[in-house]
């Protein structure tokens, strides 16, 4: 019988490890494809990732991984099992279940349709014309809820979708989050909008992309990357990817009539990046052994670029280094004025250019259509003037067209419903995450003014960084801080930083 | 019968299909390794290497693969198949065949004996002790042996080892090829030598790198490679590799003291690219879709590296942008001194950095001993001394050491032999095609003289690349020049070009 479990558990890691390893060499083709392969070659490397991803799905959803599961999972081996083979076999088995209830012909259609919408997406955002895509996104909401049906829910239709980004989290939590975030922060960005806004004019001049390269590569290393498990390349829309702890790469944009692109883009892919680079050893070749929810991932992210790149302190440091990078740009703007500039918090329609306070407005607006669309309170063909009303509502703001409104982001049209909220949640845990690292590292704000970042990145391995997968979210939020998920520390970061750099009670 | 036929073919070339898209999955992590992979992830890249590898090795010798050629090769099938897949069946039904003759068992201990016998050449060059690499080499040698049992062999050993890299090339053929190319090259190589050489010092003047790059890059282009379909980068070891004809990537090197590394190392590797670029566009997705041997690809690579780049109406076009690129270097050489630089011959220890007239005996050196080795005319332990008398007598230099003996290149260690007569038949076939071309395009040399190396390319195209391995290279010779292997041609080269050079009739 030991005999038996232990060579039954071997296999299924080497069967497992063999699908990390696919997707490793999918990831490189991805990144690749992403930093500089050839055009020419572009159609044919889509057709090898095709390939090797069928052969991943085709593993997960195996005989084979049907006999690997029912047989690790019969009480008297299961007890015998690794805590990493564990919380492997809960993994794969979540991905067979969702796959597997899914008929084979409704998948491929799903597959063709959504490889349709993206580029139906793309025409119809260029002609600003939402009618083109409308019949598309109608035909993935109904998929998605009969998808729903066949994997089941519980309370609510859309938490289904919820838990395939950000396990734990539910409609409940999210309603009661989310609309205290938004009725805190609707009054705060009206009195900063009423304040009148800092000299931004200085940032916008000539900052060439060698100069720039070189003080992210700068701060890069700051922060702790380890560049003998990664690089730093140049792409469209910037990524990081995690291929193995030992390769871990950064991708930024260089805009040289607008640094803050590459520099804020860049630490916020590096917060993404030490994420991936110090998850624990023994979790490669797992799939463990990557972040374990979109949200906190984010969180990541999100911590490095608000709580350390937009720190005053952040500044005070590395202000003179931007000064002598960029030449004569900052002659004569005091770091005081430098600093309000990089955090003015503007009310605007495009979610990826918001600034953070207006940033999770757009999260809720799309959070409260995705949750209507899949409760039958919303139509899909109302959805631009739904869209339009509450940008108004929330943010002040009002598209004039659906290009700059329902039609800005690619997420809808390859299905993906239900990971928005990550982007708002990563924001939350972030802040979360800020106040319980300040009880443990109390000089955290001189630590950040003397460009002393390590103990920083040690934190946050310690407490999420190393256990990949091995912990849920909302385990690593109640390890860490002691409760669940709380929007009050966002809400006071908010408060007490913008009423100081608006000075709203001066 | 013709539905169950159309059925097969299609199934069986879906199956190839997917070797090659793993395949190239392959060839982009090897190229990603050569070019800026982070050092800590290489040890798990690796695996992820081994684990594809061993997939498309699977692949190659299944059940599922010995059907397919069972059911394909029967007359009736077989009279109904397209010529693609024909070659393709032929090429597969090699490999099979092959990787099937040797018991699994021997092959896992000679793949583990491979992986070691590379590290301790590195060891014994490192210490230059031929002594503890013996051992390995003994063992190495043996097992080929048993394997050419396995496998059999027409009248002598070595030619199965030789056909694996040169289909139909025997030693019968090599040995009357090569004592030609010896016995008129040795004398010529004695006059040259005591003519007196050339001015060089000069060539070995700092040259920025991305001065170096950016001349790399303008005569890769007149060459007429399609950036469109591939891209330049840096590495240790030049090599160029095809992922598909759309996706054909050049490395080079720059050495600041000596550009003629990254030059003529661009042109080899852009000569390579080309025929990789330029294969037919219905081989995509078949094994056929790539060069035909290693002889005919290195053919391409030297046509280019030499007949062009090497030419004195290549640099009559060049030299005033190399001139211009450099900044100072060249001040004062004038162009027939320059030329004559980039021509020196002279007797030389290490192969990769001979020049092209002695580089056919380096060869012939290790050919002579392959032969022995598996004829049982040379012992493993006698090849230092073989080794360095073979050197004296034709090449006229006696290494100090193993290091610069025996030990220099690592083909040995990992199995390969066989491989190295390809290089010289490189140079053979390429001073073939010369001949051929200019009986097409007889203004050959004003088209190099006026940087219109398109027509040249265009001809290559049309005589070898497009067809991948549709044609046997013994084919690709006679359909293109009328005759066999024939050295005559490169001999006419080298006394011609060197006669001029050295003044040796003057």
């Amino acid at each position: 019988m030991t005999q038996t479990k232990v060579n039954v558990e071997k296999e299924f890691l080497e069967y497992v490890k063999k699908m990390v390893h696919v997707n490793e060499a999918i990831g490189l083709m991805y990144w690749d494809l992403r930093t500089g392969a050839p055009k020419k070659g572009v159609e044919q490397r889509s057709e090898v990732i095709g390939t090797l991803s069928s052969d991943v799905f085709a593993m997960s959803t195996s005989d084979e991984m049907k006999n690997f599961i029912a047989e690790l999972s019969k009480p008297e081996v299961h007890d015998t099992l690794s805590d990493v083979t564990k919380k492997t076999l809960e993994e794969v088995k979540k991905d067979f279940e969702r796959n597997a209830k899914i008929p084979p012909a409704e998948f491929k259609e799903y597959v063709i349709l959504q490889s349709k919408a993206e580029n139906v997406w793309e025409e119809a955002k260029k002609n600003s014309d939402f009618s083109l895509f409308q019949p598309y996104l109608e035909k993935l909401v109904e998929f998605n809820k009969k998808f729903i049906e066949y994997w089941g829910y519980e309370e609510n239709k859309y938490n289904t979708l919820l838990d395939m980004y950000e396990p734990g989290v539910t409609v409940e939590i999210l309603d009661e989050t989310f609309s205290k975030l938004r009725d805190r922060i609707v009054p705060l960005l009206q009195k900063v909008t009423e304040a009148g806004q800092p000299e931004t004019k200085f940032l916008f001049e000539h900052f060439p992309k060698d100069k720039q390269k070189e003080f992210s590569l700068h701060v890069l290393k700051d922060m702790g990357y380890d560049f003998d498990s990664g690089r730093l390349d140049e792409t469209v829309h910037p990524f990081a990817i995690g291929l193995n702890p030992g390769d871990v790469r950064v991708t930024t944009k260089y805009m040289e009539n607008d640094f803050r692109t590459a520099v804020f883009g860049t630490i916020h892919e590096g917060g993404h990046a030490l994420y991936e680079q110090n998850i624990s050893e023994e979790l490669v070749g797992t799939p463990l052994c990557s972040g374990t929810s979109m949200g906190i991932h984010e969180s990541q992210s999100l911590f490095w670029e608000n709580f350390v790149g937009r720190h005053f302190g952040f500044w005070k440091n590395h202000y003179s280094t931007l000064k002598s990078v960029s030449g004569s740009q900052f002659h004569g703007v005091e770091l005081e004025d430098f600093y309000r500039s990089i955090n003015v918090v503007e009310p605007s329609l495009i979610r990826i250019e918001a600034d953070e306070m207006t940033y999770p407005l757009h999260v809720i607006v799309r959070y409260e259509i995705e949750k209507g669309l899949f409760n039958d309170e919303i139509e899909v063909k109302d959805l631009p003037r739904i869209w339009n009303e509450k940008m108004q509502e929330y943010i002040g703001v009002t598209p004039k067209n659906d290009a700059e409104g329902v039609l800005q982001d690619v997420h809808w049209s390859g299905g993906s419903f239900g990971y928005f909220p990550s982007y708002a949640l990563g924001y939350i845990y972030a802040a979360q995450l800020k106040d319980a690292m300040v009880k443990d590292i109390p000089d955290f704000d001189s630590l950040v003014e003397s460009g002393n970042l390590i103990p920083i990145k040690e934190w946050l391995t310690k407490n999420v960084h190393q256990y990949g997968k091995m912990k849920k979210p909302i385990e690593i939020l109640k390890d860490v801080t002691g409760e669940g998920l709380n929007p009050d520390h966002l809400i006071a970061y908010f408060e007490k930083k913008y009423s100081d750099i608006y000075r709203l009670n001066g």
